[in-house]
């Protein structure tokens, strides 16, 4: 835990458009003993099966996040107040080779998470996801997700192929990442090849909310019904940014019209708090597709959001079980 | 009746942006007696009052189609399963002609309505409904039309022509080719010129649902007040793009401010299953003025919310009235 | 009072595509006297500390404004029958002198003012409104304000400067030019650097409808709230279009993530109806962001709808005090 | 012939982003016998084969014209100082009838020529040629033309129809309006369906000049040839802007990859400079397909060369026949 | 060799936005002996190492080559006089997996060489050069090459891969698929990293022209230096659209400043008629980078002089060689 | 001076769309005494009289910076090996406060060329050039400059202002800050609103080379000339990107139709090896009215072609002078 809390450098101090960009206007520290929190991008789209450029996406969203500010309108976070948290730069990618990336991604996130610090991932397409959990699991067993998406990313292969932005949750499934009774899906949508993908998940256990479902319960329902889902024990929050619709976010790999807003996402988020979020993700925003960076911005705004959650879930660990984390 | 069920080449089989462009990625067929609906393209904006661009649509809309797959997500309809779906072409427009165009239109349409087969149109400007329209009801009397669009289209001439986007609803009703007490306008708003169109359309007895009584019935009423004036009898969809507010569907010829949701227009079409639909249109996606493709992905999904319940309607027809298609 | 009605030109009788552009189509006339309502540009971007742009508004708008046509579709309301309307051009702007520019818009607003025709202002960024408000107000007490933003604006300084776009209700409020317990500012959202100026503006007696009191409301309630907090006297609408979602407006200097949509916008402008409006801006829209022109139709649109409301206050000023324009 | 001088306003007393845009911030003046020289907008592109917009070049050209400033930077022709020049606004189109567009065209025209006025035309697609060459030539012989263009537009029809904008130059021959051994074609280039209409122009006697040997030639034997193929007669300039490679004017209807640069039309214009140019006309320009408004910048700038040689020609007119022009 | 003529859909007779796309709106053909040129499409950019999209270039160039005509305007060739032509549609790619995608590509083209057609390639990123080079010299010795690039292409390896869009050209000299003496690359600029790429491809013996020495010798002793390099041999062509400067082709994932011009290219292509033409590709087309599909449009521009000069080539073998090919 | 190399992230090490972006991937150096060239940003348009945005265009340069490499291909330089070479950040603007910036960009100028370090300074708006003249000179006298520009920026006030981007050349004179005699200008073109300010600049002394002259006289006469023009005295370079054609360089505030392309533009650059560079800018960059990042990216490769030419004049200064720089 880090007893140093750094500062965004403030933009009624220092115009937004100037200065070297870092998440949030951050510090960028590379020794995770130093932050409680680490926001870490993930430029790798390797595994994208129809529109690449999610690769772009950590500089796009570097750039936006300079418009953030520091305490939360609704709920009042401060985060910066709460935690110390930093641009810990982006894992070396490599993007002729798949399972290299996977393997550096993996250790990044091991590094992070063996220090007590949370990360904050940019993607990134959702493969990036499944790395990332093999990375964090270390230490506890296996995490209960909500997963925003239009997708349910529960394939079993593509091409003849099993690792790819298709199949994460499938795989987080099997090599036990993740529990699929306390995982909720939310936004699904989309015709299907086949049904089986579909089934599975909800046999594994998978509460799907459907679009139709979202908006017949209210956002209100839909946060009871996830808090339900997920209890008490340790939380991740996957947020594919295709499960907007893409009048919100068209800077995305596979848009699927008929999405909910931005408004509705942040205040599904916002009802998150008091979950263990221990870490999360924000996946396939695609800059070549996006129009004047404005999924960029909405990514920004919704990785403000989850750091704001992100954080007082930190902070509250640190009150409940002062133990936990030796450093 | 075609027996044999053509079938899309899947994206999870190949991928979407490999391969020649056709309507959801099925065979391109020229013979109606092979299909049971075919997707027929205008490429034709010869009475666009305002900005043209919608002769580049059925293109493009080929291009974003073959993102769709093969079961709908809400219904389970599948439409290949129920019956033969096959790509018809464009029909042979004459940028320079427009009567020559109507009647080539008219011709299309009647060739493919003959022999039993539902035409869903991707237009072209929303001319395009009236010679369709009059190549449809060749065999019975005048159809129901459930009409989505931001405008009544029932002036009575602009620049003092008859034949143009802006008339086509008061040509059909003068043709005896709609029934105007079957008819239904949805989300019908924007300023007036003068009153007389609208008053005019309410007294032939159409059901006009302006978008502020749209939201204020909800999409529940909404579809009921659709079926209750629609009935039984054969029924025609027309689906002007500027019936969605424009951040849904900005590559338009007329935008309108202040419309529905994509999300919503589905839920209504959905809400249309078990009506006798015999022929659809999409009109007016103009790609000069769309922003990376997202008005042609919604015309594309929406055409695929069309042809499920134009499959189903296809598929009970078949068993209904055995006797009723001799081919 | 003007006893003469102009006219816009007819889109249906000349192309709307056509002709040189004016607001509304409407003649541009310089002199106040021969108008009720005096639609003004101010291109002037100078105070805005983020994204520029905002000074090619006027010019877009104009552009666009052009799609407008002459009934409102619920209200009725006819505003070129009720009032003489005119585009009054632009104010004499100086890039390079943010004082001179001040004072031209604030002469330019007087002498309208004066001769007892309302000004509806076109800007430019929102320090626009503090200028305009200095001029108004020369034959009143202090203005009630309905305010359309995301952001409060109610900032002391930023970067050691009173005047700019972040600051223009307090300095209104500090010059008396506006009464806060009349005031009502809808859509606020976003992070705060820290919680002074919206603490201030309750303190000063703002009514502060957030984005998430606006949905927990719905429209209805947050129109008879806005309508209670204004009360019988003279009132000013303000619209920054950074109130609506950025995938409304997405040509605006500070878009902010998560806003109500065209629509409400509309409507909340149509409860609006009977207040005794005497004038009105739009401002923020920075058309370098703006995708193809969709943020300057709907500031046209938006332009159009507090058109119809200013001309119906205009109309039962004109009967209820017909001694008060003594011209 | 005017003898007040009407002046732009200026880019340096007032911003070029303020105020209504007309063709080079001129008066917009309806009275022809007020003007020398009057630029006149044709939005129109009924006629366009493939990708239509050029309806909606005059308002861009309007726009971006208010760049160009007072005094050549070469010849140090001051075009203002030498004639009286206005904008004279836009024929009435109707987008729906060609041929009451091609008459509105051709009296407008003739209208400005009776005055002694000489027009300069912003078009429009190529069609617009037509009728303004059957405006210009009723009080002398066939005139002599500069064209430039990719296409030779000498076909004879295309989809069976005879007027279009394929074939102006075709039409004009045989109309006698203009004099094909007076004739020359800059920049020719792109495949042919057929030799035949390449074949036939020159036959006719047309010089053409391919885009090939305009670069083996030189800018200044180019220019020489052109002269001397004009001689001293009344001679025309038609600029297709697809004549530029598309690199410099990507917004038009047609582009033809392989052209020359802006600034070698340029200086083929000014050295026409001496030529007794009665008209000119710039065309298809097509906002739609523009990326920036660059392509109407370029027009605006080529317009501005076109109005110094055409000044200069109508002062000389006045010298030396004084006479010529009873008004 | 096939007897019968394939012939585009033409332009002046149907609409080129109009009907489904393909390669020149030639037939889509996938039988090789029915063809002597195969235009064929490699959908595939899974080793791009910086800004990813190629796999969309097929699609789109299909697209624009509607925009080709017949008859060559300079040459006066007219290719499907000449040979048989078609589209043989897109080798079936596997995004995730380069290996298997480089062995159908390598087997497609020898399916297509086997049979006596030169196949014409439009990929793809530039390592697609690579398994067509395998593909196409079965039969014969190693090809000499024309290499229009801004690169030399010539690194051993990138990020440990030493098959990639940065390697083709090493890896063809290995495995003697080409013959770098008989090799020249048109347009080399750009910073190094090291200089060892350029040096090992001088040392084998390629023939480099820099942009700086193309311009010193102008195009007529460009062309002679690649004739003289490339003798009587077979030849093949490999256009990478980086090679021309970023403002004739944006669309491209590795733009580099200061390159070609389209005009300049087409001229140099011509200058290779006569040549013994076996085959070709164009290259790094990116359209998520293009503007207004114009890099599109310029590589379908330059597709079609390629198939102009290979026609030729094709034409003269059959004369010369009668036994040649024994289909 | 250092003597420590600072080193580039390589592109081939590491992928160009990973990682923070600074200049060139150099380290983030604010001590001056580490370096020899500093790259320093301006984030400043407030003097910008039409289009702004050049506020913007540090970050976008850095990021296009990241595709550089180490050596330059033609002149073999290797700027990192010659020089220590960082990122110095960017000067802390105030967007509401002109003087202020203007003494900051003057102080940061001067800490770096007071430690001996050569600034090459990334703009802004070219009002930029005269705070960094007046931080350079402190210890030399007049510099000579080569200024690239479409226009002479010599005017004497624009709207009353004597600082903005139309004086900066005429304030430096008067500050005696550049020696007029040692100044050339090349590209000047533009229409003029009167001849007084080139007038001014002749009668200065300034050589002036217009875009014609520039075209009579070839690349190495203007090389010859722009030499022959600064002699062996201290000499700066000032690059306003409008110089180059819009084509190129599309996102300008004020794109001046008909100049030079970026290959003719580095060729000069490259001719001034040997001039004793003391500092320069690249200006007027503004992303707002970019294309795809195109003009950043041509921005990115002029800076390197100017730190090459300065890096070899600051290793000539260390050769040829040991003890002028004492630290």
């Amino acid at each position: 835990m880090s007893t140093h809390k750094h500062r965004p450098i403030l933009g009624d101090r220092r115009p937004r458009f100037a200065g070297l960009t870092t998440f949030m206007r951050l510090p960028h520290v590379t020794d995770p003993s130093q932050v409680d929190i680490a926001i870490v991008g993930v430029p790798w789209d390797a595994s994208t099966v129809n529109r690449p450029g999610a690769r772009h996406a950590p500089r796009q969203i570097r750039e936006m996040s300079g418009w953030m500010r520091l305490i939360h309108p609704t709920s009042g976070i401060a985060p910066y107040e709460l935690c110390s948290v930093a641009d810990y730069g982006d894992v070396p990618v490599n993007p002729l080779n798949l399972q290299e990336t996977m393997g550096a991604i993996t250790e990044a996130i091991r590094h992070i998470s063996a220090s007590g610090a949370a990360p904050l991932v940019v993607g990134g397409d959702h493969l990036t996801t499944l790395p990332v959990l093999r990375g964090l699991v270390s230490k506890e067993g296996p995490l209960g997700v909500i997963h925003f998406d239009a997708h349910s990313d529960t394939m079993d292969e593509i091409y003849g192929d099993k690792y790819n932005h298709a199949t994460p949750f499938r795989r987080a499934v099997e090599e036990k990442l993740i529990d699929p009774r306390r995982t909720v899906q939310i936004g699904i949508r989309g015709s299907h090849y086949e049904p089986e993908p579909h089934r599975w998940a909800l046999e594994q256990g998978f509460r799907i909310i459907t679009i139709e479902e979202f908006y017949d319960l209210g956002i209100a329902k839909v946060i009871a019904e996830a808090r339900r889902t997920l209890g008490a024990g340790p939380a991740y929050i996957s947020f594919d940014v295709d499960g907007l619709d893409p009048s919100y976010a068209p800077g995305t790999g596979t848009p699927e019209v008929g999405g909910f807003t931005t408004l509705e996402a942040m205040r599904v988020i916002r009802g998150l708090e008091g979950l263990d979020i221990r870490g999360a993700d924000i996946v396939e925003v695609s800059p070549p597709f996006d129009t004047n960076n404005s999924t960029a911005l909405v990514a920004a705004t919704l990785l403000f959001e989850i750091l704001c959650v992100a954080a007082k879930a930190h902070a509250e660990r640190q009150t409940r079980v002062p133990s936990a984390n030796p450093d």
